[in-house]
């Protein structure tokens, strides 16, 4: 999930100055246009310690018309506040119809901190998550539009801020309320906030993800997104005009995208290949038997580029495995019976039982890739599928599936080469289709889909694994051995 | 909520004959007509021990064509289910469009169970109820019906048909399992059930509480409920289809409705009045003091007919109380404030600070009352309106706020009578408006939305007090005592 926020995305000072004016024409534009609507925007500023949180409210305000903006800091509660329920505080400044409430901290803020300190089960925590879901939804279904912004920084940034502002003035630091603590519980809070973003991920009031590192990108990106969606709700005026603009943006797409951190460049010559993969395979063969004996199932799926060479590595992954402990599930056009049902009810009912293994080539991430790209699916119905998917893996894991996910990445020169490849070879004809020029001409199109998905579906308890498919025999190797390695984890 | 189902409703041999052909015949043609549609209808069949559900689905099966019905009774589970996640066994049963698969136990049916014997903990089991809201909700998006009937049975009545059913087959008895067991946790499964039942009662999926201690009136009932569920669904053809038809039925209305349980002739004459309203108000002045000690703060709202006497009723209540400690709010229709807003947020803005009281004169139930009736509140609006009550009054509750709840009743000739009287005397000409005429003219339509809103939000945790009124001394006792005594328990 945080992946898709640490791509070193930045903005040079001339590049940002040159983009300011136009965007703060937009948003006054749009803020205008706000008022005459019974819509009204709540914004909520979230994410990590030392990822400049203030810098960006105080941007906004030195962007937008200042009195249509309402601003509270949801800081120590009050003892007016402490008296009542918890969310009185939220709910006496939500805005009016027309204006847009800043939220400088959220009902996010307590329950991640409790949970990061361990005050709060984990499951009164996922209570709290499902009680934010209701209240977004109903504040969204009365015209609001929820905002909602998680500021991100790799683990090493933030600690060399950290470092820094003590340097620069131990007196003002001293002031600021458990920052050193934060900065300690990094792995766990970035666990808890992954979790938070997951569980109130919705359709109807999605987060954006934003990377913080560059205060110049950041604060442009947060402008573009406020801008986007203020004036998507502008141009429509149906009942659920909030929910679409809410829906709408493109803040966390590509340019670049995940996918370039992927090494394509990463290789294995022959020789050490055939060392060492008949030595992984030997040990994956032993794990499976182990699994099996354990009762534990396996769910591997396999994700890719065209012709990124996902019935190759699924060949070198299944030789070594037992054919009574594997099934693979070759997923194209759904038949009739699939048709009939939700998307979903293909996948359940190949779940494997007990000790077994499920290889899905394609997969249920159809919905949020082809489906959304081809248009079979509607908008809402692929904006909430990242939503859907995270459940539906939640419970597998619950249940004590072991889940691998893979995308094997190729670049579309490579893809070229390959296709050529295919018409020209007699025996790989048939691997080359029509579709798959057309699919081709839509690159650009796949690749916000895969960042998308990457960025809602890679979670810490079901991480995408990205690999680098230039090389073929490197992709294999590296797939056989990420299974040995999740199995070997998993396993007692 | 449980209590307008113990009303005693039956239906004769004679009239059940006289029905059952047509009911039959509107069964089979809106069956017929849902096979074209890309709508399935998931039955969901539940309810107390002994009332009868597998009768209901015999019944049902004989009333449809059987070709078009899917049932499964998920009794115990398979090893092929015990080694998937927990859903895998409903998903795998899921009816493809067109067709209605009838569930005779549900989801519902093991966390209730596990929670009844305390296998499972308090938060999990909210946690389990917020995924099958989850997973009700991407059913019903995705084209499914979702049609949940709850069959209730009073304690009494379940208590005979178990000692009966003993009397008449020991043998056959001892097959059904833990059936005694149940019986002797009546209460608990009632208090467990009704709280599944108010975390899941969705606009998406609404529950239908239906009277199950006359079979003919239960089968009727849920045949009825289908027919109109299907009938609707056949008429409309938009996106939303399954949700409206889900929301639509009018199952749980009237006729009589949970009113005909108020007892109107009660009565007090005036020195037992004059007797017992003097102690209860000391009474009631102590306890406030208390409250305001323990800092525990009150919430009590007064909902009833026009001219029932709820102004006459609060000025004695509030007569002991000392001025600092209440506040009363009389709602009206909303200001300009109040309408730029969610319409929730006019009540929480007013919670009382710890240790004190704020008394509504009308509440939060004018969105499923005279916003219902007066079409101010769209259907999508009122419908989902129960579900956020239940949740906001869930927060009061969870925060310590003492919660009373009057519905102060009478007949429509004693308003008629008060209406005069009100015409004549020259000091009461204020109280009656055209606008009390008007609403007298829709008498059945607030009946209904009367019962429903009792059907719907009379809880555990947030009970409804019916006032009986035609007696205004005796409703005033009554008020008074009810809030000494709601007081004194929750109070150390």
């Amino acid at each position: 999930m945080f992946e898709t926020a640490e791509l070193g995305r930045e903005i040079s000072k001339a590049e940002f100055e040159g983009l300011v004016p136009e965007i703060r024409a937009r948003l006054l534009t749009a803020q205008r246009a706000l008022r005459a609507t019974s819509h009204s925007v709540i914004l909520i500023i979230s994410g990590v310690e030392g990822a400049g949180k203030s810098g960006v409210v105080n941007r906004l305000h030195e962007w937008l018309d200042v009195r249509g903006i309402e601003t509270t800091a949801f800081w120590n509660e009050s003892d007016e506040e402490n008296e009542r329920p918890r969310y009185w505080r939220f709910w006496r400044r939500l805005p009016p119809r027309g204006a847009i409430g800043m939220f400088f901290g959220s009902w996010y803020t307590k329950p991640i901190v409790d949970r990061a300190f361990a005050k709060k089960s984990d499951a009164t925590f996922e209570r709290e998550m499902q009680r934010i879901v209701s209240l977004e939804q109903m504040l969204v279904q009365d015209g609001a539009v929820v905002l909602k912004f998680w500021f991100h920084l790799p683990k090493r940034e933030q600690a060399r801020r950290l470092k820094e502002k003590e340097k620069r003035s131990r007196k003002n630091w001293a002031f600021i309320p458990d920052a050193a603590d934060f900065a300690k519980r990094y792995d766990r809070f970035a666990r808890i906030s992954e979790r938070a973003i997951r569980s109130t991920d919705t359709a109807a009031a999605p987060w954006h993800i934003i990377e913080a590192s560059d205060a110049r990108y950041r604060d442009l990106t947060a402008g573009q997104i406020l801008a986007d969606v203020l004036e998507n709700l502008g141009s429509s005026d149906t009942e659920h005009a909030a929910t679409n603009a809410a829906r709408e943006s493109s803040g966390d797409s590509p340019a670049p995208s995940v996918m370039a951190t992927i090494d394509l460049d990463s290789s294995v010559d022959r020789a050490e290949y055939d060392e060492r993969m008949p030595r992984l395979q030997a040990k994956l063969g032993g794990l499976t038997w182990k699994a099996w004996n354990e009762k534990r199932s396996t769910v591997i799926i396999f994700e890719g580029s065209d012709a990124a060479g996902k019935g190759g590595a699924i060949r070198r992954l299944i030789a070594p495995i037992d054919a009574r402990l594997f099934r693979t599930i070759s997923v194209a056009a759904p038949t009739a019976d699939e048709r009939a049902r939700h998307y979903l009810w293909r996948f359940w009912r190949n779940l494997p039982r007990a000790g077994t293994i499920t290889i899905y080539d394609r997969s249920w991430y159809g919905r949020v890739l082809v489906e959304r790209v081809e248009g079979f699916a509607t908008d809402a119905e692929w904006r909430r599928a990242y939503r859907e998917i995270n459940e539906f893996e939640e419970q597998l894991v619950g249940h004590g599936v072991i889940l691998v996910k893979f995308w094997l990445h190729i670049d579309p020169d490579e893809q070229l080469r390959r296709f050529r490849e295919r018409e020209q070879i007699e025996w790989k004809k048939h691997k080359i289709t029509d579709e798959d020029w057309r699919n081709r001409e839509k690159g650009q199109a796949y690749e916000s889909a895969i960042h998308d998905m990457i960025a809602h579906t890679s979670t810490d308890i079901a991480p995408w694994h990205l690999v680098p498919a230039r090389d073929k025999r490197w992709a294999r190797l590296e797939v056989v051995q990420t299974v040995v390695k999740v199995l070997k984890q998993a396993l007692k």
